[in-house]
């Protein structure tokens, strides 16, 4: 299946997710493990669109989103070469027209630290929890 | 805002419906009302997704989907012409990827059946109800 480039805007913008998740760790040097995840979530019915999307982009897994009988299937990237390479510049050429362009700029923001290494310092948590909080 | 074709038909495979009402009723001349709708939901924060769909199919409303205090809008086309002239052949050109593309055809078959008024006859609904049933 073939996929445009603004087909895929249009079902991102309806089903698709840019995620950055905060992980509390005590056991950890750094005091948070910072997760980014950029998903589209789909009844195992369309399938197929998860594939495609895989393909189209070249990166990322297709899995059972809640467990292995679930027939939600998810497609997600979560490398951050991935996100930095293939995703995000897809994106940020490709304009989403939702309220999801504002979660993509502050994914991409919190990504744009994480190639620095910014993450890794008190500072630079400090800074993503401010992207995540502000609208 | 402008809208893509392809956009549209990846915003609708992610967020559209197309669904055909079947309303008993003891009352009319005829047993069942039948009540297509073409609808696309989101919440209010993307209403102006909503309107630019209303503006690029020239039909349709822009109305809370469940009481005027919800914060989801949706934008709904009812009206047999304006299904017919407008919204069927723009989804007959430009086919919809996912699963939603087999509504879409019983969607179309049941309308064309109103086109002809065969959903004034015990025929007629006994032929939408297959359709409705048959995957």
């Amino acid at each position: 299946m073939q996929l445009t480039t603004q087909w895929i805007v249009g079902f991102v913008d309806g089903e698709g997710c840019f995620y950055i998740g905060l992980n509390k760790k005590k056991d950890l040097i750094q005091e948070y493990q910072v997760l980014p995840e950029f998903s589209v979530v789909q009844h195992k019915r369309d399938i197929k669109l998860l594939y495609a999307l895989k393909n189209f982009f070249g990166c990322g897994v297709v899995r059972n989103n809640k467990g292995k009988d679930s027939n939600i299937m998810q497609y997600r990237v979560r490398g951050q070469k991935d996100l930095l390479e293939k995703i995000i510049p897809f994106f940020q050429k490709h304009k989403l027209k939702s309220i999801k362009n504002v979660n993509f700029k502050k994914f991409r923001n919190v990504l744009l630290l994480i190639e620095k290494s910014e993450h890794l310092t008190i500072e630079g948590i400090q800074k993503i929890k401010i992207f995540l909080n502000n609208e």
